[in-house]
């Protein structure tokens, strides 16, 4: 629910809002733009809009969608996240930039030091790794997240790394992880979604392979209702009947949600088309449709890659793709 | 990779390829049928076959499928798991029944007591519930619990209930749940399955709603291969881009699932339609197909109900149900 | 829109609804119930209720659903479809068998008095082959049709097959083909459905791979509002992000639609699954969850079949099947 | 099957070539570039490639795709399309942009000439409309191509509309349509595809909802094999799991056939998203993916539209996106 203060309230209407609010047990959100909007977080649904009707109140709306915090109706102003001297959610598209998975020290400082030269703003890399079978490769672990806080420390790149379950909270603390990842496969994973809520630090959320923008959304309402407002959104293709290629980009998302929320939203063109030529091109069409970033795979030497060696560019064509951006 | 012995391989030449299996660092896994199967468990891409040659070998192959203990090809006997009095996949089919969610102590013991006056092999009920949204309904939590233990103290019915986050095995541990649940959404929560995998207790994994029957195979194997063979699969119905019903119950994969596995597998027609009235005539379609056994949703009182209300049965209903497949 | 008369409204007052219906250019469809319903064909989304209200009429109401004639509101009572001596949606489940292509005269003949044998009620092959590649096996032509009405006079079993466009409805009348297949990607060729809406000949609809239940029946609805009541529906396997089998054969569909429509449906399952292992237990749910007959591929000689190979059942197969489904 | 001659071949020795092909009854294709290739058409999956091993063949080689004519391999060139002024496949991306339906004369005129001033190359409008249910709107039909026809003589803007089967090509060649749009629908209706593979009328062909890229080339296969060499690839939004859109617009694809085919590739943002707001950004994706156009639904009077009012941009609105492109 949102009231709407008139443009020449007073700070003390506002207070007696913000109070009323407190007094039966909800918390606000303020909004500050034209016009103020205080936000009334939670399940309002047996709330009566009438007891908010006074001094300065404009009127009274409830959210029109299942997600509140999430939408712009709660909060019009547009969400930027600032991670070291990186803006996310600004003016310019954010480019996270690296491998796969941290597999030793040289792989990662390589693929780190190319990346930076190349333009990249944040360094990605996988320590802990989701993988369909058991026998695949699992990512080096602790290990991983070591050399990945050693790169930033010579780079000066933010790193950005997933997460796979709310035990490894204090792991990620302890090395100082810029961006916690959620993987696609935990989009749901609701335990994991309020664990990460209680903190304060970034988090990028990627969407399920087969959740719909809705579900989507709402998986990042956990985040925000528990607290976490700092959200990156993230499309990384979704699943359909088509084999010619990992999955479908849905640029669609990207549009609709750009409309629906003040999240900013970045696009993972290496997971969403999982064929190394087909990066640029999509990384293009990001831009274009008004993504806040990309995140792609970007290996040393792919060839000899632990895990989705055809869909990491090298660094050649990696620089090439930020000179084109660039222009 | 499997070494499958001569028929009247002696207990020693089987030994010798035991101890031999031992030696490189491998687990055995030992099938009598006919001729012995000895199964190599782990990862086994980079072993040479030749070396398993020794007397009493008939051959040593492959396994032809990414995965291994879930395979007929590894353990050719159909696996039968015994929860009380009750087998799941053996001679007749499993019926399980119960709320979408434990509610309370009345509605739970009502429905338990209807359920096993039909004729229910077990009772399931949801204490933790994962749900879209974080204004729905989470369950009650470990009162749920320990109204489902109660309601078998009275009705001798084995409880089946959903464990969301390896952070709750001790207390799934400390009410004694028979089996352990790992809802569609957890499908591919690798450290659940790992650390489910480390115990005994019979587990029913539901398969994802956009998951493909390789995938799930490969997440029951992270159970196996984790050390836990007592694993009930279940269909629930995928996602595809029909709107008229919640779910498309995936019969052909039921079907593909009893020529390449020898896990049991059973059908949950509720979460597989959405619809009340739907249920019964899917519920006999999955036994035709060859199903060892259904989850029905069942509630003494649908109408009332905190989740799910369409799609569980009232108990009228569920007794019709019982007695036609009796006949 | 439907006029509901009164249990015990006279002869005169039904035609005076009925002339009222006709003067104001609409048809009347007449369906002799416990009650009388007259349903208004076409589109009656204009027409005032209160002008149907004279004396012997219980109640006026609109169609729910966007398929007028095919909907139960419309014609509660089920259809039933008569070829020969064979009844469609009657008390029994029909099979349909036979090549997925007519190849020549023994191939044919061979197969049908196989199918025949075992207890086929009609004989299906293909004399037109929509293929997705140029460089396939397009059919044999007249010739298959030919050959069909061959195998007719001697088996006696009435003839099912496929008509690829409107300008080969006189072939089809030559050889008096008993029923004319629409296949799965002419679901939605409007001007065939409007064109063999014309006839009465009876017609199997096969639902379009990636088609709705509601898309389904609109299509369905082409043919009756054009004049041909004589509608079997088919079932044949959507498309899904699964590639283990060819389509994944929707059952809830089946359920469904015998909740809201007064066709038969009937289901195929070799096009539904494409591995032969896996069209028994199919066709055992098909009649299990209620449909009125199946579509089975059957050939003297899978292995040399010229399309469908994989999919089509040997006649030692078929037979067994049959035993079983009789028992 | 491809033979590639040595740079340095003599006429005398490609013509020998060519006689051999043409004597085992197959039609050659020259394509001439660095080297000459000469593609031969048809099922040559039988032919032994070393009978053109003679004086002046570098190579002979298999096209690995199921599509031969349609591959790059077959002809590594960019088909260039031209429809009076305009190239299609050309150096810029073209417009095609009107009306859903032609409804009336001062519709069809008004919106035309805003379009033309707005600088787009071609007039699209449906006066044969395919729809889901009998009772909508079905087109004005021949009145409709009448109306195009007259508004092309006033705007000089070449025409695309919809032709629904073969019998209605005579009608097409009376108004001289200049291109002739096979809706996704039709995609897979192989005999309006073989009628309209004999004309030499440039095509524009839409992937099917659901059809893969395999599919959607195979179609264009069979217009290429029959003759028509003139095709033009429509991307126009696939089919998910999604609902909040109408479909989901596949760039993937588009990046994809780019980098295996010649032919000419666009973009429909109107019904790839359904949803007006969502028209621009997906245009500006479209380009920067490189696609070779767009086709766009503008109704100078959306809101009374008879057909998808809500995704027809007015043309104060596709003003500005042209701007912006042109920017």
């Amino acid at each position: 629910m949102i009231v709407l203060m008139k443009r020449d309230a007073t700070k003390r209407q506002m207070d007696r809002v913000i109070n009323k609010i407190k007094e039966i047990g909800f918390q606000p959100h303020i909004d500050h733009g034209i016009s103020t909007l205080i936000g009334i977080r939670g399940d309002t649904s047996s709330l009566d809009p009438n007891i908010f009707y006074m001094d300065g109140v404009e009127g009274v709306k409830r959210v029109s969608k299942p997600y509140k915090e999430v939408s712009k109706e709660f909060h019009p102003k547009k969400t930027v996240i600032k991670i070291g001297d990186v803006e996310i959610g600004g003016s310019y598209p954010v480019v996270i930039a690296g491998p796969c998975a941290v597999e030793d020290e040289r792989q990662l400082l390589k693929t780190a030091e190319g990346v930076k030269e190349g333009g990249a703003h944040l360094l990605r890399g996988g320590a802990f790794k989701p993988r369909t079978s058991p026998y695949s490769f699992q990512g080096i672990g602790e290990e991983g997240l070591k050399i990945l806080a050693d790169a930033r420390a010579k780079t000066r790149l933010p790193i950005v790394s997933e997460i796979m379950n709310q035990t490894q909270i204090d792991l990620f603390e302890k090395y100082d992880i810029d961006v916690l990842q959620i993987g696609a496969r935990n989009m749901q994973n609701f335990d994991l979604l309020k664990a990460i809520g209680q903190l304060k630090r970034p988090v990028l959320l990627k969407r399920g392979p087969s959740s719909s923008v809705e579900e989507f959304l709402l998986s990042a309402e956990y985040l925000l209702s528990s607290g976490n407002r700092n959200v990156i959104l993230c499309e990384r293709g979704i699943k359909t009947f088509e084999t010619a290629y990992r999955n479908v980009l849905d640029f669609n998302a990207v549009a609709l949600i750009k409309e629906l929320s003040h999240l900013p939203i970045i696009v993972d063109p290496s997971h969403g088309t999982g064929i190394q030529s087909m990066v640029v091109p999509l990384t293009y069409a990001a831009i274009a449709v008004g993504a806040d970033g990309v995140m792609v795979e970007v290996h040393y030497k792919p060839q000899s890659a632990k895990c989705d060696a055809n869909q990491q560019l090298n660094l050649i064509q990696f620089k090439e793709m930020m000179r084109s951006i660039i222009r």
